[in-house]
Formats: structure tokens, C-alpha cells, sequence
């Protein structure tokens, strides 16, 4: 299973972050390329996948991000202003259809590191003003010295089983017919277990018992995200919705699952795309994967 | 498995958290409970376990945070100004190894949201201040509105398994003889499997294919953590140590293993405590539980 967003070829090389001389190297080093960026969205190559700069096609007051390095070439990306999330945007959604995976997993990390350095220009503990460290996989505090690093976001997405049938549901912003697995963020003191049987009890009142856990994924979108996905075993089958994260749910088989993850034109319901850590769980589920 | 600050009984009750009313009604409930703590540390009752008081009995001024509900009593925890790390005291590690496991894992919630509270006065976008909000699930931004939610960051810890052994290292800071499973925080734009790779790659040079996830574990210490426990297959057996981040690596076998967990005489090394999900992992890995 390679769910998307994975298998980036980079090296991150964490060693040479905090080596002032060998990042000054990489920075120096003709090989070097530069993501290039339209705001926070990928530009996308003549010939398809991402489009890459050399250092000397960028503004010179860039700040970049040490990606990592692959066949010897450093990659970097430049902080881009773009406080927004380019997610909804219809030119994203179709890059991230075409993108090769490889490239696909670069830009993602790219995305959540982006993200994070236009959030937290300042300090939480002391509200100084942050500058950039450790390659770009960091920022420290000017004021009280503080180091913050990246925030990644547990949050545990998952089927609950209940005789052969799994449970998949609806918000408000998916495209008509559209269905998924529930998700939610994992809260300070759970564990993945727990984390899954609270949020199918809060979204459907359903009972859960053994969970198991299937495969995961990062997620750049809204915040920096790890998708965490699993199968729980219902002890319950009444749904009640909370309305306020649903707006609808339902139970469906596998041979359901299989229409809809084909686009089959008689299917119950819409999947979610293959980018998406849900169709790679809803197949895995579906086709004993 | 039932590893540590896992298994707290009470009910998170999300949906009161942003719910003026049925807040301020768990407030005035008689029947409401206080977490008794010495700074950060727990307060540790005659009878064993926590201590707990009535709200009358702590400061007016007091920022409270609801844990939630058990046997239709509201649990609280107030808002404590501890900025350290209580775990290398004494008097913290005793108290984890006689709590009850419910209630260790009630008091690495509290721990955990006290810690992210001290270190968040602060918003990240803009440097304005902030404060508590849903019911100490948040915070927001007096000057600019930002809400912002309790981190936790994800961790992997594993073992690679080579030929029947696995391999454990060593950090200075442990106590001597002791070996653990390696482990280091997950990076945006990875997935669970690819960190588990990279760390043992960076921390001990051996390459590793496959990884089987295991189980998952709430860590309060040293910030907020989400422990996720992997054995992987190691395909090279050579060891070339990252000096530093351990001070030694070794591949032990599970007979080891077995005799380091039952603290026999003549074991090769120490184990972990068991509420580290390290010993937990080991043991699944030794014992085939």
C-alpha cells in the first residue's frame, strides 16, 4: 500500500541542519534546486511533476527550507508569503491528480513546513519575534531564546466494522454523494486506540472494542497532519449523527466499497480520492489489500 | 497490552467544552472533583492513588481545565504555574510507579495540558496573548482571535529485528546497564513507516524494510507526546553509531529480552520502567504477547 504523500526519494540529512559549514556547502552547490511556488501552490513542469529552480533564479532576500538531498543535488524551497491554505484551490486539486508520487510526498512536506513558518513568526512562551533555524526545520526566539520545531498533528481516521459492513459518512463540504472514513484529532493523553473508539462514539454513538491499526500518511493541509488509519470492531450498530461534524452516515458493504472506489455508475456513493488516506483505508478494507 | 497513561475512565465530553452553560453548570455541581497536585507533580492520597479536592477548597483565582466526567462527577484540574519538567524528580517517579493505571493516566492528561498552557501565553501568529478558552481545551488570542489547540507531538519507537534480535540502545542519561528501544520524533511529510526507517537509519546506520505496527502510548513528559511502537525488518546487521543521540546499540535476543524484563540476576541489560511503552514493546516482542 503507498498511500499519498509517501515515498518522498529525499535524504533528509538532519546531520547537516545544525553544520553551518556543510549547509553553506549545499547552498553554494551548482546542483542545487529551488521548488518552484506559485504562492503556496506547486508549479507544475512542461513535462509534468514539480518544477525546479537554481538558487540564483530566486529573490535573494529568500529564505529556504533544506528539503533534503537526492542523487546528489540539494533540494530546497523558498518561504513563501501564503498564510492561506491552497487545498480548495481547483489548480492544486488537479496538480495533486497528476503530480508522480515522488513528487507529490516533496511537495507536501514543503507545504506543512511552509505553513508552519507563516504561523509562528512569534514566540508562544514569550511573544518575542521567532527567526528561521536549523535549515529551515526550525525558529528560535530572538527575545527568550526558545526553539520551536514543526507541529505535526496526530489524527487517528478510521472504519468501524459491525458484520461485514463498514461505517462511512458524510460532511456538509463533500461533493455531492460523497462518503468517507470518520476522523478527528487525537487529544493530549490518548492513545491511537482510544483516540479511535471516542470519535466514532462522539460522530455515531457507535461502541467500538479492538482497534487495529491499517497504515498512515502526512497530511499537508490545514496544519501539518499525521493520518493515523484503523479498523475498529463495532459492538453496536444504531447510529445517532452529531450534527455538527455529520451530516450523514450509513453502513456499507464491501461489494458497495468496491463500486465506489471504481466509479462504478450504479455505486451507492462517491470515494474519496486516491491521495486521500480514506480510499487507501476504504480499499485495504474493501479487497483485503 | 495495556500500556502506561493509558485506560482513564473518564468521559472527554467534547461537546460541553464549548457549551457556556452546561460548563458553568459542571462548575457548580457539588459533586465536582479538583486535582490535588504539588506544582505539577501529583498529590498522592493516603489511601494510594490521587489526591482529589472540592472546588471550594482551591484559590478563587484558579484557571480550572475539565478533564471530563466519571460516575456523573465533573473532573477538574487546575491550571498550575509549573513550567518545568516534574518527570526526572523523585518524587514524580515514585508516584507513577504506585498510581493506579486509571489514575496515571488522568494525571498525564493534566500534565500535559498544564505543561502546553505555561508554554502558550502567547499566540505564535502575532505575538498577542491569550487565553484559556473551551474549557481549557484551547487557547485564543486576545489581539488577533487565533484559536489555538493543545500539541501533541507524534513519536516513533521501535525495534529492528534482525535474525531473531533486536536492537536496543543507550542514552547517556539512562540509568547504568539500561537499554531501550531506539526512538525520535516523526517529521512533516512522513509517514509512521518511513520515520521508523529513517531513525534507526540516523541513530544507528542499520537499513530496515517492512514495519509492523504494535501499539501507541501517551507520553506527558518533556512536552506532549504520542509514543508509536514498531518492530521493523532489518535487512544489514552493521552498527554505526550516532554518538549524539546514544551512547552504545546492541542487538539483544528475546531470552535476553525476557530476563532484562523479569529483572533477573544475570541479565545482559536493564529494561525500561514498565508505564514507558518501550517495556511494553519489548515484551511484545520477547514474549509474543
Amino acid at each position: 500500500m503507498n498511500p499519498g504523500f509517501t515515498g518522498s526519494p529525499l535524504d533528509r540529512v538532519d546531520h547537516i541542519r545544525s553544520d553551518e559549514e556543510a549547509y553553506s556547502a549545499l547552498l553554494s552547490d551548482w546542483r542545487a534546486r529551488v521548488l518552484g511556488l506559485d504562492g503556496i501552490a506547486p508549479q507544475v513542469a512542461p513535462e509534468g511533476g514539480l518544477h525546479w529552480q537554481s538558487i540564483a533564479d530566486i529573490a535573494e532576500n529568500s529564505e529556504l527550507i533544506l528539503l533534503g538531498i537526492a542523487d546528489g543535488k540539494p533540494h530546497f524551497v523558498p518561504i513563501t508569503d501564503a498564510r492561506g491554505d491552497a487545498f480548495r484551490t481547483p489548480a492544486l486539486w488537479s496538480a495533486l491528480n497528476s503530480l508522480p508520487a515522488e513528487d507529490a510526498a516533496i511537495y507536501g512536506t514543503a507545504h506543512s513546513l511552509i505553513n508552519w513558518h507563516n504561523n509562528h513568526g512569534y514566540c508562544a512562551r514569550c511573544g518575542g519575534s521567532t527567526k528561521l533555524f536549523r535549515a529551515g526545520w526550525g525558529r528560535q526566539c530572538t527575545a527568550c531564546n526558545a526553539e520551536h520545531f514543526p507541529r505535526t498533528d496526530p489524527v487517528v481516521i478510521m472504519l468501524a466494522e459491525y458484520e461485514g459492513k463498514a461505517l462511512v459518512g458524510r460532511q456538509k463540504q463533500f461533493p455531492p454523494g460523497n462518503y468517507s472514513a470518520l476522523a478527528g484529532f487525537l487529544e493530549p493523553g490518548e492513545s491511537i486506540e482510544e483516540a479511535v473508539r471516542r470519535e466514532i462514539k462522539e460522530e455515531a454513538s457507535v461502541d467500538c472494542g479492538d482497534v487495529s491499526y491499517v497504515v498512515s500518511q502526512p497530511w499537508p493541509f490545514g496544519g501539518s497532519q499525521l493520518m493515523i488509519a484503523c479498523v475498529a470492531d463495532a459492538k453496536t450498530q444504531e447510529i445517532t449523527l452529531d450534527t455538527n461534524e455529520l451530516e450523514d452516515a450509513m453502513w456499507v458493504t464491501k461489494e458497495e466499497a468496491r463500486a465506489a472506489l471504481a466509479d462504478a455508475p450504479d455505486k451507492r456513493f462517491g470515494a474519496p480520492p486516491p491521495f486521500a488516506i480514506a480510499h487507501s483505508l476504504l480499499k485495504h478494507w474493501a479487497e483485503g489489500e
